[in-house]
């Protein structure tokens, strides 16, 4: 351990639009020392997410901004190097908010166990982490999809998209998909097993998604907001559901957001759009992997984690969410 | 009835911004026989509503638009002169989509019986009418304000708003309402009983809210859209839900309507944004009316009408509506 160094990034300025490499700083320091009660975590994989774009500005939400000078806040699996914690031992695996860096000292009440010989480490960053609870919860218990009716979501090739109309589908639903490209799309229909999918890049997003939905939309589950939220509001039914769960399209808007202008749609249809934040169905999170896992077991949930090595490529790498370059869940693994 | 005429206003042609006279015409033609099944009204009393405005429109809403040419669509109240159906005969009273008109035939199942006894017959057309089953399930089913939490109110002294608040306050909630100038505040403040009215023609709105507001928001009923509900979005709390009633500052709105930039509140917070229509609840408007008349007799809720007189002024009439300019529920009496 002492000839090994810890690599940090740290959040060194509030981004204005895209994060640039200057807003952070990549410093060499040595590895901490659990205190008592705490794990040391080697980092494997550091999850890289869209909310994280929203945790470096410095204004009020669900979890405090990073403060500057921090180490840049991200989900992140490894192995347990070092325990002082009774339920912990060396060459356990833990998933938590371990940071950009490659060792971090945690209270071990902030990690959670994983087990590889359920699935490979990146999967706790993807169907069986986060984006898997995030679609799991946002779809079933917000959107309350019921059999036979239509679901379509945006951002459908990516970590939580691709898992929403995979589970749409299994629970009966028609699935259509909203993705960036020609590519993007023959993957959301053709191995993810959607039955439409719009490309938003080539075509005309409203007219496709009427052709999509030949029966309304009951449910949008919404990632990107802007246009494309107000092209589903157009064409909701009566009673729909809209959970919101992000607007990846305004997140590094520098000036005022768009609203969406077809909001009385709503009102029209009785329908409702809510909000979610996955960290509130924690307790329920087991009931999500036993459904989750066994789905995957059955081959009818397939995941697809698009692996980027070296830390160092950090703030290059997290552009890939914005530009919709990446495909699949976006994972940067530490070398 | 050979002597007397109907005097009709139609809808002549698709109002651009504001309803103009030119809109419209005063027709005189013979009164109406019933056919069988059939009952003839004579309007008292005229319902100006601001979801008129919507139906003038040539677009796709919760009812068909009105056909150029027809009778401008309207509730009103008045008593049956000619009875072509066992359960109704002459001298009973009546509320219905009975237009702007001074007499109308219409089928006896599109009408309700009203008993001048139990309240004055403009009532009907108020707090027993349609503003008050809009208040009271919209509260109630969509808002669902528990006793303690903070419910503030758009147009809070016209015909919806003023119930609303009442109602909050009945429920053991603080009432906030926002209205225009210091006479309605004073009124919803003073003779309402609401704890707080924000004047928004007079105060920063977004400072005015938050002193008004000191635990947040945790049911705004939205009456007005626009700013408005982007400054109750900026300060709603965890769990909040927005029943979205009308929009009255966008319904003449000849560019693209404004959509709500904080709608993202809505995740932060994880709260809801729900349309309805009061029409959907018309199974269970006895249970409010029991209700409503209950408060009504015990003097916990008060009604303000805002009666014009005159059939021939109602296109200017309709106008004090958008401009802010009655006060209570607008009503036309018929001559």
């Amino acid at each position: 351990m002492t000839e090994e160094h810890n690599r940090q990034w740290k959040l060194t300025a509030r981004p204005s639009g895209l994060p640039k490499r200057t807003d952070f700083s990549l410093e060499t320091t040595v590895v901490p020392l659990p205190a008592e009660g705490q794990i040391l975590v080697r980092n494997h994989y550091i999850s890289l997410d869209p909310a994280m774009r929203g945790w470096m500005n410095d204004t009020r939400s669900y979890v405090p901004p990073i403060p500057l000078g921090d180490v840049m806040r991200a989900i992140a699996v490894g192995e347990v190097v070092e325990s002082l914690h009774a339920d912990w031992r060396a060459g356990d695996h833990a998933v938590g908010l371990f940071g950009v860096q490659s060792f971090a000292a945690v209270d071990a009440a902030g990690a959670q166990k994983v087990f590889p010989q359920m699935a490979p480490l990146p999967r706790f960053l993807s169907v069986l982490g986060m984006p898997g609870m995030t679609a799991y919860f946002g779809l079933l218990d917000i959107g309350r999809p019921k059999e036979g009716e239509t679901v379509v979501v945006s951002a459908a090739s990516g970590a939580v998209g691709a898992l929403v109309g995979q589970i749409a589908k299994i629970k009966g639903c028609r699935a259509v998909g909203i993705a960036g490209g020609p590519e993007k799309c023959a993957y959301v229909r053709d191995t993810l097993g959607f039955d439409a999918c719009v490309d938003y890049k080539n075509e005309d997003v409203g007219k496709a998604l009427s052709a999509a939905c030949p029966r309304g939309i009951d449910v949008y589950f919404d990632n990107v907001g802007g246009e494309i939220l107000d092209h589903a509001l157009a064409r909701i039914n009566r009673g729909a559901r809209i959970p919101i769960c992000g607007a990846i399209s305004q997140y590094n808007a520098t000036t005022a957001i768009e609203g969406p202008k077809n909001y009385l749609s709503l009102l029209v249809n009785r329908a409702r759009m809510e909000g979610f934040i996955v960290f509130d169905f924690a307790s329920r999170y087991g009931e999500a992997l036993q459904d989750m896992a066994g789905w995957l077991g059955a081959g009818t949930l397939k995941s697809k984690e698009d692996i980027v090595a070296g830390l160092e490529s950090f703030p290059e790498t997290l552009l890939k969410l914005f530009s919709g370059e990446n495909f699949g869940k976006l994972i940067l693994k530490v070398d």
